[in-house]
Order: C-alpha cells, then structure tokens, then sequence
C-alpha cells in the first residue's frame, strides 16, 4: 500500500508498504478514506519531535472502514465507518479510568508517532474498541475528520479547560486552525464576548466569520492595552493560547483578568517566563493539556446536531497520490491560506 | 495609643498615636487583644512593599472588642469579641460577589498595608458586617489570631485549590509557618500522603509532627528524585509552593504528577522560569491566588470542633510593648526557631 | 400614588397609598417604570399565600428610577435606572454569602409578600446596593422586566440546577412562561436535544418558534413513551419541571435517564409521589430552588450581547390604570394566549 | 465445587456445582478465598430480585486469587491475588466512560444476580481487566472483603453524593452496616458533626464507637425535632438515607437544610411521599446511586494507609460449609448483634 514515511529531517516520502496486520487481540486495522496533516507533522518532519524515528509511516487522524479486528474486539465489525481518535486508549489503566486518554499507560498519542499512522491506506489501531468511534450513518465524514484531534483539542485544552461560560469573556492568541477551533468550541458556551488575536489580517478576518466578536492585530505590541480598554481595565475570565511561542504565552499573562484563567493549547518547543511577581495575588490558573478525546462522542453529537460545522476549516484536498504538494501547501498557510487540507485515499 | 509604625525601610517604631475614630457607615473601631506578626510585614519593613507608605501602622491579623461601629453596621455591636480578617470586603461589588474578597473593589488586603492596621491599641476596620467575624463564646482567642490569614491562607490557596482529595499525594515545598498551616489543612480531606521539602531539618521534625507522612531534606539537590521514587515515577497530584522564590516554583515544576495541580502561596518577588516545553502535554493546572478568607466561618467551626488546633503554631509570646522584641524575634527565625508570635496589647 | 392591593382572597383593588418612605439605612425608594405580573400573584390573589396579608402592595418585578437613598446607600444614586430583582438580599448573612440569596436571613422574597411590593408608582425596597442592578445606558427596559424573575428562575432553578450541557438532552415539562424562560436559558448550553411538553397546541408551537428541537402534546398519556423513542429508551439528561402539579413531576420520572436530573422549577401546593422502587438505582438527582437571582449581571450581559432576546416574552401592555384587566388577560392566558404582560406606570 | 444456590422463595442450599470456565475473552475464572453476605442476598432469598433466577449461585463480594484468565484478559495472571467488585464493568461502553459503572450495558450488578456469584469455590468474572482490582502486599485481605460493595457504597451513594464537606453537619439515617461504611467515610471530609439516628441502642452505641459526634433514638418520633435543636433550626448540611422505608425517607426531609442534600442509599421496595409543598422552594438535591465502584482504587489506599480500618464491621467468622448458619446470624442481626460476617471458602 502507498504511504507517506518519515525518512529523517526533512525526509516525507512516499512509499510502498506492507498492508498492516493485526498483532494484538484489542487491534483493528482501518482501512483510511479521510486523512488530513496536522501542524505535529510538520514538527516531525523537521526533526523536532524525538520520539518519532524514521521510517515511519506519519498521520493521526482520518476516518475509514474497519478491515479487520482482533478477537478482543467487541464493539466493531469488518466494514463499520468509523473515525480514528488521534489518542489511543486502552480503557483500563488508572489514566484511562480517569478519563486522562492522553496518559493511557499503553496509548496515548502513538499513531504517526510511535508507531505508523493514519496518512496510508491502511491503519493498525491498537485499543480499537476505545480508541476508534462509529459514524452515524449519513454524517459528512470529510467534516469528521476535523473531529479526530482538531475540534476535541480546542474544545478540551482550550474550551473546557478555560471554563468558557455565558456572558464571560474569553481571549484566543492565535487565528491558525486550533485557534479557530477554539473559537467554533467556545461558542457552545455563549460568552459574551470572544477576542481572536494575532498579527496575520487575513487570519482575523476568517476569525471574524468564524464569529469573534471583536478582532486584534498585535503586530503594532498593543493587543494587552487593547484588551485592557474594551474591559474596563480588568481582561477576560479565559485566555486561549493557540500558538505555542514564548512571546504569546506573555501576552496572555498581560490579558487575563483576576480570576480567570489562561488555558494553554500551544506546543512549546522551549521554557517561558511567568511573571509570578505579578501573578501570585490574582486568583489565576494555568492550565496544560495533551487532548484526551473524551469529548469526541459530544463533538460527534454537536455536529451532527449542525451546531458546529468542522467543515468550514477544510480550505484544500488532494488525493493521497498528492500527499507531498498537500504537505506544501499546509506548510506554506501564510501564502495559500490553508487551514485544513483533506487526503482521500 | 501605642502603635508599631513603619516610617520607611529599615524603620519599624513604637509611636503614640491617637486612637482611630468611625469615618463611614459601615466602619468599626476594634480594641485589639492580640495580633501577632506576618512575613509580609518583615517585608514592608525592607521596604519592599510600594503600597505601604511611611507613617502606616502595621499588621492585618488579630482578635479584639467592638469599641464602636458606624451606623451601617448591623451584625455586630459594641462588646463583640471579634475575629479580624487581613482581607476587608465589602460583601457588594462584582468580586465579592464572587468570592473573590481579596480583590474586593474598597477592599482586599488594605490593613496595615494602605490603612492602618493591627498592631496596636485599637484599629478601624470598614466594611465591618463583612469583614469581621464573631467568636463563639468560650473560644481559645490566641489560636484565633491565626484565623486571621495563615490558617486559610494555607488552607484555600494551598489545600482548596490544590484539590487535596481522600487517598491523594501531596508534596509541600517550604516548612515555615505557610506551609505548616497548608500541611494542618491539608489533613481535613484525608490525603493518603503528604511529603513537606524543606531544607531545615528542625522545620521538618515540626513538619513530622504536624502530620508529615514524608519529610525531604532538599539541601541535596535531589528532592525530586526523591519524590519520583516514592511515587513509582508519577509525581504527586498537589504540589503547595509555600516559599515564594524562583527555585521552590522550579522544584514544584518536577514534583507534579500529570493531571496534578500546582498551588503557588508563595509571595513572589521576580518572575519565574515555566517549563512548558515539558508540561505542555502534562495535563497539569497552575493556580495562584491571594487569600480571600471565604473558609475563614468553616475554619471557625473545625477549630472549635478540635479538628485541627492552629495553637500549635504559636512559639513565642509577647506584650505590645515588646514587639520591636517580637520582630526580631520572628525575623530570626533560623536561629530561634520561631513559628508565630503572640503579642497581647 | 397609586398601588395594587391585596385585600384579602379574590380582592385585588387599586387603592392610593402613600409613597413609601426610607426607614433603613440600605433602603431605596424607586420610582417605577414598568412592571409585570407573576403567576404567583394570582396565587397570593387566591388566597393561596399565606405569609402574604390582606393590605398588601403586590409585584416583585420591575425597572425603575432611584428616587431617594438611605444613609448606607453606595453603589446606586437618585436619578440612576435600575433593575428590581426579586429577592432582596442583604449580602453579609450566611446564605448570601453562599450565593443562596433566597434565603436571606433579612431577605429573600420579600417584595410584594411581606413588605409592598412593585406594582404602584413607587417602591421601597430594602438592601438596595445588593438587591437592584444598574441599567447600562441604551438597553431595552421593558426587556429587562424579564430579569427580575422570570428568566433568571428559569436558567438557576432549571438550566443551571439542570447542568444542562453541549449536546446534553433535554425535557421541559411545561411551555407556559417559566417554561420558555427556561428553553431561552437552556440554549446558552447548545443541547443537541430539548423537547416540550405540553397540553396546549399553541403554547408548543411558541416552544418551537423559541428553539424547542421537538414538542409534544401530553394529552394522550403517551410523552414518556415519546420520548423512550426518540432517546433510544435511555430517557434525557436533564428534566425540567414547569408546571407544579404531582402529575408533571410524576411525568418527569418518567422521562429521566439514568444518571439525569430532574430539576424542578414548579411551585407546588401539595406533595407528590416518589418512585424510589424504581429510581433508587438509577444514579438521577433531584433539584429545587427558589431563585437567588446570582445570575441577573451575567443575564444582563447576556441580554445586552443579543443572545437571548427576553421580550418575545411580552404579548400584552398596560398602563397602571389598567392593571385589573392586566390581571385578567394574564390570568386567561389559555383564552388571551398571554404569556408575560407589561404594566406601565 | 461447593456452592450457594438460590433455588427459589426461602431455599438456599448448599450444592455440588461444577467449576466455572472462561466463556469470553475478558473473563477470569477466581478461587475465592474469603466471601460475605449482603442485605441483598437477604432479599433474593426472600424471593424479591425479579431478575435473580432459580439456581442461581450467589454473592457478589469477595477477595480470592486468578485461577485463570481469557485471552484478552492484560492485567492478570493466573495466581494473582484480586478484590472482587461488585459491579462489573467493560470500560467501553457510554456508562463505563462515564464512570457510571454500575449502568455498564453488558455489566453491573450481575455477579450472583443475573450469573452465578461469589459464594462458592470459584467463580467466573466477566470484564476482568476492569471489574478486578490488584492486592497489594501485605494487605489484610478479609479487611478488604468489605471494599467489594459495602465501603464504596457508603461513601459513593452516601458521603460523595452528600457533598460531605470540611466543617459541614452531616445526619445519616440508619445505624446498620450500610450507614456505619458511610459514617466511616465521611470522616475523610472532616465534617464538623456527624448524627446517626436509629430505633437500635446498640447500634447507636456502634455508631459513637465508630466516631458519631451525636447519636438519636429515633422511637419516640422526635428525631427531627433534636436535629432542629442541635442546629439552630437549619436542619444539617447532608442526609444519608441508609433504611430504605419510606418513613425513614420521610425522617430525612424532615432534617435537610435549606441548601443541603438528601443522598439516599437505601433500597427501597416501594414509591415514597415527598413534600414538594414545603421543599420546592429549599434549594435541596435528593440524589439516588446504584455503587458505582469508582472509588475501589482510592478507598484501597485510604484502607492501605490507615485513615479507616473497615474490619471493625466484621462481627462474625464462618467457613463456607457453614454458610446457612452464616445467613442465618447475618438474617437475625437484631439479636446476634451482627453487622458484616466473613466466609472462608
């Protein structure tokens, strides 16, 4: 089967690969119809993420057709639709119970990681009765796969963490896809008011559409004052950090209100300063999460109820034979304006 | 009346001054019985607090008498042995409404900071029906004092938001009398371990005492290697930063299980390295927060009930006259081991 | 001025009363603007009220203009526009500490029970800076008529006691008034699901109009089986009471899945029947409340921000003069299809 | 093998039965080692568990060690020492997810309901990966018998359910052993007085051993008026229902304050009265819970590290020979004084 293999920094190529089997009771192998690449590939693919070695078979997300499955497995059957959760979870061990998937001491994120992934026509899931979702019959697979790592992430890292709430206030440092995310997540709250910020104005106005109530571009260093006039000098109750670079996780701390809360979803390559000196007597939380997907069932719901449409991230597809000019053209979002890019296989 | 003033760093006096007299409706005149000493004055002394400016009489912790009250007054008269908060609130604007006293909007940390304060014959407290708290009768008045700010600031900046759960790991870093005060409330929700850092071994045998299942002495640099070995390498699910400096948040920052809570107490002087380029994916909740003595009719009733005997922090024992005594006293900690001090006007 | 009097069962007379004077330092006098009536009006009109007497001024809703202010008045002044809540709450007792300002020791609903309420031209009402709310300047008044009562009793005793929730689902037994209220308020949540119930056509098909994803008319005996068919057997999430009577709250149980709660917002006369047999193992909850009115800021914003539109609410207006024949279409709604009326004073 | 068999209305005997298998994947097939009986099994013998069938083996508590194991089964091994829950759960299915064990679509109570049980030699537990749960070392096994149903009970159904709370008053209904395991754990929350109420003397005696702060008499039908008095009328914070009569249901909506919860454990045969007419307007919960055993791995610790000893329940000693004698104590509690009986199989 064709698939797309980390070969080493700088190394995405397509190759041939044996059609995966199944290697433990709890598998299932999934034959991929949807996958897409998430901003973690590109991270892979420039050698920063040390735990995905080369040859590799990349990619966490998609939606498919269960192949085959192991004897454990209970809840699938060879040709159900399924969506694959970016996070495999065993169900069994302390994590897992506490509903902290992200930990599960035999999964967690390990698809396109530690083991190969999703972006190839076939997939072994391990866990698959806890890690693999069915679709309801008649629901826009295409939009689903927004709904294996993208829309749980900004709604768990960023939504609930960030306690979103009607009539609050809420804050989003960064209009790339996740940011945008959390901002169709945090609407299922109705908070008052929703600030999306960054300094791209072609990002602010998609933000705008996506409904933010109000836009700022911080390349002028003026977003905290900003924020700070529209509130009456006190910020908002939640912060969503969406981009994952020192300099933004400082600006949340100029923008979060006593009380409230500055939830982080960025992936950080490098340590940041906390200006705890000013921090420690305004009653704020900071909160860090890997997603766990526990809120896939809800989202699956929420979408097929037409209250959120994941859709309208998906800017470009290609056909999995393309898979490297998809790469480019999501590596390159400043110019092409990509958000989310879908691979049929 | 007698009174410890701060007339500019370094310079702590006794001064006579005339007694405070009712300025609005809802103020109360409190003949003070006994106050005692906080960190945070010792720091007003070095002149390290910008509010505080020369001429304030200090201290925000004690037990007295109504003198007299304000006409707005209407839960207390005069003869009332009260309890008096550090944190005065006016039980009306958007945060008190919240719970959030501490940063009431004509409230908050104001005692011995921008009015008056405690150490003295007798104080004027506003917002009195909201900021003072009737002792029931027949009381232990001294353990009291310690009603005033240690024991809820140990117990809803370290313990509340700290999620202290039956069956819990706790590790609290600084043995002094914060942390001590974290470690007594602490044991109100049955946590299965609870390891005190510090690197005073005297503090840890009082740590022991107090109810330490765990004691680690940190002077070797291997605290956390400690912890991950008594912890099968997880960490433990709260970490109380009871010490204020760089390294403690540091140390705090290796201790903490994934899906544990870090509540700083500490009053921070500078800011602080963060390091989310490892706890991005931790699933882990910094909370910050200046006491807001919401616990503070709870903690009335379990120290009446004897569940937890805040006396046991009291070491030393002085009369107003001698509190130039008292500071040095306390200020010595090291060398004379002391916890808290009484001083009886 | 003219007042509404309560006269003993069945007399409800326009009398000329006195306008009401300070007699409390908190006190202020309003001048009223607009009013309505409750359905709890109709039931003190009965007789049915027993902590009402005859004498009288009745109506616990209304905006108006500050008149005068007693001595420890601080936050509002003559002149400012306000919101008359319901509850009165004196913010210093035990229960308005907690949040439970139903229960004021020196409040709760008072108005138009034990003291003169709000349907005359002026009105006393006690604990005024923690018991009325500024208007923001601009904002539709006779809207914020449903924010004394009506709408923040339908999201605190149905939605938030409810923990309606992002694709939760719902049952709302009783489309009258409180009934809508409560859909409005549950949509702040994004349900996937809330179904009405109802006898009356009319009042289901205004259900729809306000958001109900599905209605049913109860008059067949046969919702609960209704709503087991659409549910998959499982029952909904959270069901809310509207109505009073031991038939709907026993049509609840019926409808409630295992692990829901059946949040009752109905006044009840008598007391129901409980099937323990059978819900003893079924992990639901069951809620009451009379309304603390903590939600009326976030509800203002709410109202202010247009995501909740309070006047669709509003099908009759009267002026003061009129307030007997307000009482009657009110009290003919089946007939008039009155939901909630304006008077004008 | 030997065995308890339920074989209809008033008939269990003793039988010779064969050793159980593996029939799924999941299972595991335990030697039991120590077993007790339940108020349940009272019922079943009784002839009123509709879903317990003739010939059924019963029991669902016990400690034992893995005879053998299905092939999906990743936890244990043959020869491992296992608690044995109550509740079986797949960990996959909605419920599970939600840690509404008890709800589990293909488990839940099962064991010596609708599968043979406990009270045997061996018994085959389905879902084993995730209805076992590992013994440490060292542990005093016939103490943890107790954790297979009736410790989680009281403190899931009772103590949780309650809110019980540092400071907080807490009245549990019913001296037996299902309210002495919830008295056990809500000291874990250090509330500031707990009442037990019963007709028995001797459990009442029980109940102060056991660290009731107050125990009634409820005979003379003034419970509720005690309650009052000890409580300034209020009534107290958390009422656990440990009966399951409808008189006694009746007793706890008697002493519920106004903001507080009613958490009923007790099962109960038939549908009871509830005064909506006075309670719609408390602010109260009344909650209802099947055990879900979600809290088995933090009460193991809370047992491992002293903070409860739940052998004190344990009264009398039987060996599985002679377990009509065993039932027949447990059956006459009030005279053999028995609260929890162990059996050696």
């Amino acid at each position: 089967m064709k698939a797309l293999v980390y070969n080493g920094p700088g190394l995405g190529v397509i190759e041939d690969r044996p059609k995966p089997v199944i290697q433990a009771p709890g598998d299932a192998v999934v034959k991929v119809l949807k996958t897409t690449i998430c901003g973690t590939d590109l991270h892979i693919l420039k050698g920063d993420v040390a735990s995905c070695l080369p040859g590799r078979v990349l990619g966490h997300e998609g939606v498919g057709i269960i192949d085959s499955i192991g004897a454990g497995v209970t809840a699938f059957h060879a040709g159900d639709h399924v969506l694959i959760s970016c996070i495999s979870s065993c169900g069994k061990c302390e994590y897992c119970r506490r509903g902290m998937y992200s930990h599960c001491l035999t999964g967690g994120w390990i698809l396109g990681n530690t083991i190969d992934g999703t972006q190839a026509e076939y997939v072994r899931t391990p866990h698959a009765d806890t890690s693999l979702y069915p679709i309801p019959e008649g629901a826009d697979e295409e939009a689903l796969v927004m709904l294996s790592d993208i829309l749980p992430t900004g709604f768990e890292c960023g939504v609930l963490n960030g306690k979103v709430a009607p009539g609050s206030t809420v804050a989003i440092v960064g209009s790339g896809p996740i940011g945008l995310s959390a901002l169709l997540g945090a609407q299922l709250y109705s908070p008052a008011e929703i600030i999306v910020i960054d300094v791209d104005d072609n990002r602010l106005e998609i933000a705008r559409q996506f409904g933010a109530t109000h836009t700022i571009n911080s390349a002028d260093g003026k977003a905290a004052e900003s924020v700070k006039e529209r509130t009456a000098s006190r910020g908002v109750d939640t912060v969503i950090e969406a981009v994952g670079l020192p300099e933004a996780f400082l600006l949340c701390q100029n923008l979060v209100a006593p009380g409230g809360i500055i939830a982080n979803i960025g992936v950080h390559g490098q340590k940041v300063e906390l200006h705890l000196e000013r921090l420690w007597s305004r009653n704020i939380a900071i909160t860090t999460r890997l997603v766990d997907t526990i809120s896939t069932p809800m989202l699956m719901k929420i979408v097929c109820s037409k209250k959120i449409d994941p859709s309208r991230l998906i800017t470009h597809r290609f056909r999995l034979d393309d898979i490297l000019k998809a790469y480019e053209t999501f590596g390159n979002a400043a110019d092409t304006k990509a958000l989310k890019v879908i691979i049929t296989a």
